[in-house]
């Protein structure tokens, strides 16, 4: 049954979805349509993956730094693809301190112009690469048909930004932020990707290559989880980042940028969420145990409570992150209901006859009835809890990814792709040209996600031919519904 | 000696302040006017900033969120007098998405009005009461005489926003939040505060009282280092945020709200720098510790390394920050000077002596000369450096304090104010009216910092007059040049 006031995922997924993010208290409309407010516990969710990647990209030996929010308009236009695929996207600033400015000024949809522009200015020579920035900030994409998280006008981002001065480190860069965009997503969201090649048509705006982490969400749907592009020397030729390389030559820099979004909360929900609400991993839960006392009497209350704060001590020193929900004049089923909702992984009910028992009964939010609960006595606890937090992560991720595997399918023929796509992924050899894709797209409304790295050694398999139009393969693709 | 390509600070400070915020790789110039580039090492300090106000909002019961970037232009003139404070300074967007907007958007200049417009959606009942949010982000003030970290066109901050059933709570809040500011100012920056009351005119637009941590650089000009605002009922009316009290009869809320910038790695730069560069407090800086390696031959180079190795994973398992300065072709005469320009508070000089001798040379930034050196045996490196860096974080508040000190005087006439503003701050009793302010302004440069907290038992003592204009006095009031 589906918790009050939220519509069943079967009958309509999409309000499914809103319904879900809007009661557990993620996030709401902004009074600016397309944009969003993110409420305390949708953030402290973000806070959590903004970590697991900042504590990565600060190991790999990436640096953060802020770079301006207004760029000239005569910046965005100096690639000519990047102009062409962020134009319309465009929020532009047309007065400043009262008076209309003289050169508009862009929103910052992304930075790689008005970084390459200062990259110019700080890379003299090859001694200054690798030259390796992140930064957190906020961007600007003008949104038609907005959804909160997935698709919003203003959204939350890291975007890291790197010059080199070779093509393999430049592509190895690429790579390798691909693998921590794709460790993140299993270990800290449990949700498994697929690595993969974007097509000429969905790369980014002026990159080279784009390589993206594909990620299934509870209907089967595609949500391109991250992307990291290998830009070549297109924006170096565009802002002019030149060193001197050992032999004192000049030479063009090679350079990468890549992003993971606000959208991942989005993802998050998708991936596990069932009609009673959010199912968070442990390990970016913003609660991972929440504490139910239960009473009926004042003397019980007094008692039940003393017993909670000490089991709730007791976790907390080892670094489990807890909630007391001391609130009265609720009973115990609508609290239940409300952490369910809120999707925290592990609830302890705690009433006089477990104070009497020395222990608590432990609920998994993942595992339903009966079967997710036991009694666990209060001096295990300190040791049993962390434990099932981590059984709870690892179940996650492996429910997600039996999930996906079965919705998983391989197409010989156009006419089993378009079967395949009604429930599914369809893997089939494609030419990777913008008409085919957009023919399919047309017929079957799944789009192309990506050429997956691990099922193609080469990209253009020799004699191969694309399963749609005949033409010579590029590699196989993944074909999907997609948000 | 100044250091080379720096201004001396006795010469020009002003020219100081940029050469030093640019060559110790703090920051730099946006292509956009008014706007800056945060580089890797001032963004650094920035984050030890946010890091050290977020655990204590976090510990005083805070969460964080985050509201949109764009506000309706309609929000921001429901509140009079804020709308006359901040319509000069505004950054308008007029076109989004390739069409002109039906109504412009305002990049927030500060966010009350788009909050307290959530705030009355949020906010029903007292059960609702206290709402305790702040958010990290992004806001533009157009800026026409702009510097680098001090005043920009777009600065980072966090706004804390807060509502509150009773007039006490939001007071409460405000000078607890005054606190907090005051304490990782003095702890963290090692700045000491002067906390106040802003007078009427220098208060924020749309408040009931700001409150102030002034600050003194080291010209003795002054330098406001956040405020905290009670913002009464203000915008409460504004924006209709009300809410059923526990008689069922419905009330306004009390709001506050309270900010830090990164105006504050600006102030470091000036309460501590001198000649050579930045000196930065141990516990902010982004490096504690330079291991400077000293070698002539290969085989020395090998040997010195090692050890050095050894000394910084030594450190690093204390959770001392370092950084070790494997450059080739540079003396270590340049590398000192260059970490000095960067403020590291201590270097540590190691070289094949020091090898033999199982010890290394430490040198302190914050004292000059023979004086800050001192030889540390190896295997006392562990408990000597971390005792060293809070000595250095004492010392340093203790110099600015004494700097303070030496520079804040009391008046008793306006005659002696205006010699005492000349090199410092001056007390004097003071009608606190804008015509009064503006007088003294236009006179003497020098603008009301606050009424101190400490220094005025009564805000309005009974018989005082001002001893400008011979009104009845509003309490005693600093004046100081102030950027």
């Amino acid at each position: 049954m589906a918790a009050q006031g939220v519509t069943p995922r079967s009958e309509d997924y999409s309000r499914w979805y809103t319904d879900v993010v809007k009661m557990a208290d993620l996030a709401d409309n902004a009074p600016v349509r397309g944009c969003m407010i993110i409420k305390p516990y949708g953030y402290e969710l973000w806070e959590s993956i903004k970590t697991a990647l900042d504590v990565r990209f600060k190991a790999t030996g990436h640096r953060n730094a802020y770079f301006p929010l207004f760029i000239p308009m005569s910046f965005i236009t100096k690639e000519a693809e990047h102009v062409e695929g962020f134009k319309p996207e465009l929020a532009v600033v047309t007065h400043g301190g009262g008076k209309e400015l003289e050169e508009p000024l862009v929103v910052r949809p992304t930075s790689e112009t008005v970084i390459g522009h200062a990259y110019a200015d700080w890379i003299q020579s090859y001694r200054d690469l690798p030259l390796l920035l992140n930064q957190w900030c906020n961007v600007v994409r003008w949104e038609m048909r907005p959804r909160l998280f997935l698709r919003t006008t203003e959204f939350l981002w890291q975007e890291g930004h790197t010059a080199h001065a070779t093509r393999e480190e430049a592509v190895e860069e690429t790579l390798k932020i691909l693998d921590i965009y794709g460790e993140v997503s299993e270990q800290e969201c449990a949700i498994p990707v697929i690595k993969g090649r974007k097509s000429p048509q969905e790369k980014f705006a002026g990159a080279d290559d784009s390589y993206t982490i594909e990620t299934m969400m509870g209907n089967t749907w595609a949500l391109q989880g991250a992307t990291s592009h290998f830009l070549g020397q297109n924006f170096a030729k565009a802002f002019d980042i030149k060193f001197l390389d050992e032999n004192n030559e000049q030479q063009l820099a090679w350079t990468t940028s890549w992003g993971m979004t606000t959208r991942t909360v989005g993802a998050v929900v998708m991936a596990h969420g069932d009609d009673k609400g959010l199912r968070l991993p442990p390990r970016i839960a913003p609660i991972q145990v929440v504490l139910t006392p239960i009473w009926k009497t004042d003397e019980d209350q007094e008692t039940v409570f003393a017993f909670a704060k000490q089991v709730e001590a007791q976790l907390r020193d080892v670094g489990v992150r807890t909630h007391m929900d001391e609130r009265e004049g609720l009973s115990p089923g609508f609290k239940f209901n409300d952490w369910e909702m809120r999707g925290v992984p592990v609830r302890l009910e705690i009433g006089p006859r477990d104070v009497a028992g020395e222990s608590v009964m432990a609920a998994r939010r993942d595992v339903p009835g009966k079967e997710g609960k036991q009694v666990i006595p209060v001096a295990e606890l300190a040791t049993r809890i962390p434990v099932l937090l981590d059984e709870i992560q690892d179940g996650m991720l492996k429910a997600a990814t039996r999930f996906r595997d079965e919705h998983l399918f391989e197409a010989s023929s156009y006419d089993e792709l378009k079967e395949q796509v009604d429930g599914g992924w369809s893997l089939i050899w494609h030419c990777g040209t913008p008409e085919c894709e957009d023919h399919i797209k047309e017929e079957t409304k799944a789009s192309s996600r990506c050429f997956p790295l691990d099922k193609n050694v080469e990209w253009s398999p020799a004699g191969q031919t694309c399963a749609v139009c005949g033409q010579p393969a590029f590699g196989r693709a993944y074909f999907a519904r997609a948000y």
